[in-house]
């Protein structure tokens, strides 16, 4: 069977956001399946911030994606052929898929995909973002590095997006008051009305400031920091002695250069603790995060929300929408 | 007894460096002691970077001294009279004199001062430095948030000054290469031949961060930060995975704007800890520390040196100094 594929190619590395033809489609027919190498469909694409920075040349957690390979983003797909006795027809893989429609999973990559199970009243797509990418991400940054103690202040930043959602609500489910800070006044309803966020601030209003302040009457303890730049200035600000700074994203850096903190002395006179990570730190540790997010969505304690985009041509446009915060929790392009 | 006693006090808030008459030195009567005080004239005063802040009429550990206030300093005084059954006459006492000639010892400020004990081969003010703030600060520093470990890289800054100097001997002590930045050749000439750090790099030079790159060969693991601005930005370059930055000072913020950070995304990609830390915080520790210190003293694995400037009327360009480098080791004012 020859299966034609199309794929995004980087082509160029984009200044500020994704301009048309960064990412080049480029269709070509499938290579035979080799012995110890199994086919999937790619069925969802996991559309992330992390993926501006593979884009740049720049020192980073991982190679950049070169010039001319397929980008590089996680994905669901299902295997439609195999010649590797791991994977048989119609499992559903989770890993490094790439910005394509199907992608050879061979003996090499195989250990970077992870099947997953099928849970009642739990979708596939699930499995790349509250029980995937960004549930793991929150639930370590969380568990891990901030360590919320009951009756602190927790301030989240881009709290509606996939990541901050979840941060926020493992917040509340350890008696934190959470505070999150969103880009949109829908966005700050859905983590109030839907989440549980004891409150919220939309960045955009003028003073925006202000209301972060009335909404921290007692400072903040712990910071949960996707943005970076002014927002996270603003929120060093207030922090409470001894708070602590989980650095889980600086999504403001990442299409334009790196604003930096104006205002570091405030690490030393409030003896903040600031920490950075990333999830493949936590490898090891997935199946633990795994069990007890499941857990907490089953309680219906956790929930999420995805935003879909629909076809393999719209992932330069959803890459950029991350940037212009036009989503609302996970978002995925659907194949 | 009607002593006078010679103060300086603040009279207005310097904006850079101390100008002529922002502490002035006003002569005074002392009053009568009373019951439960102490008389103690002060030997040595220690000149410090955090006067500076204290100065600042902002947010801060402390309260920042009021105009009008005897400026605050940490100073060794001896008793000279006292109606306070735990002071006596001869005790040399260590604690918050203030930049004076005479400081009254009252029930309530007794317990912020320490008697210092009399130990063969140690000068009574290696307790305000070695065995004082800087020692302790050092000492935390490393011990509770740097957490040296055999063969890593620790880039120290300020490295000739009194605490710098100290925290750089005990990452020696615990194994680690150590590379000192400092703002002369004679100061990195004392910090290798004398000191034994493994390289010195003056900060001065054109070609000094080739230099702090060629002596950071395997990148740097610990950072000891006592100036941030430009050199913490240079330094955090070339952290390794999973760094730790020990926030101990940043005097290059303290007298002209907070420099910032240029480049925070490097606490991400790095997965570093950064945490600020003031010695105040271990008060409680401070005796284990003192012991500790003393030990490497008389094992000659920490070396100190101070640098004397006589009389009061010269603190105010003494406190100058610190922010032109003009010092090496711990300064003192000798009254």
């Amino acid at each position: 069977m020859t299966v034609s594929n199309r794929q995004l190619r980087l082509k160029s590395r984009p200044k500020g956001m994704l301009a048309p033809g960064d990412l080049e489609l480029v269709e070509s027919p499938l290579p035979e399946l080799k012995d110890g190498q199994a086919l999937a469909r790619v069925r969802f694409l996991s559309v992330d911030p992390t993926m501006r920075i593979w884009m740049a040349d720049i020192p980073q957690y991982m190679p950049p994606v070169a010039i001319g390979e397929v980008m590089r983003s996680f994905g669901l797909a299902e295997v439609v052929e195999s010649r590797n006795p791991q994977f048989k027809k119609g499992d559903k893989l989770v890993g490094f898929t790439g910005l394509q429609d199907y992608v050879v999973v061979d003996g090499q990559q195989a250990s970077a995909f992870h099947k997953i199970p099928s849970i009642p009243f739990v979708s596939d797509s699930a499995f790349l973002g509250i029980l995937g990418i960004n549930g793991l991400t929150a639930y370590f940054g969380m568990m891990d590095i901030a360590k919320p103690q009951k009756g602190e202040t927790l301030v989240v930043s881009a709290a509606a997006g996939a990541t901050g959602s979840i941060a926020g609500q493992i917040g509340r489910i350890h008696g934190c008051r959470v505070v999150g800070i969103a880009g949109s006044d829908e966005k700050c309803k859905w983590i109030t009305d839907d989440l549980g966020f004891d409150a919220a601030v939309n960045y955009k209003h003028p003073d925006w400031k202000e209301r972060l302040a009335a909404a921290t009457p007692k400072g903040i303890d712990l910071n949960f920091e996707n943005v970076g730049g002014e927002i996270m200035n603003v929120v060093l600000s207030r922090m409470n002695l001894f708070g602590r700074v989980v650095v889980c994203g600086l999504i403001s850096g990442y299409n334009k250069e790196d604003p930096g903190l104006a205002s570091f002395g405030v690490v030393l006179i409030k003896r903040l603790r600031v920490q950075g990570f990333i999830l493949l730190d936590y490898a090891s540790r997935f199946e633990e995060a795994g069990t007890e997010l499941g857990k907490w969505m089953m309680m219906r304690k956790l929930k999420h929300r995805e935003t879909f985009v629909e076809g393999l041509d719209c992932a330069p446009d959803a890459i950029n929408m991350l940037f212009t915060g036009s989503n609302i929790g996970k978002l995925i392009v659907r194949l």
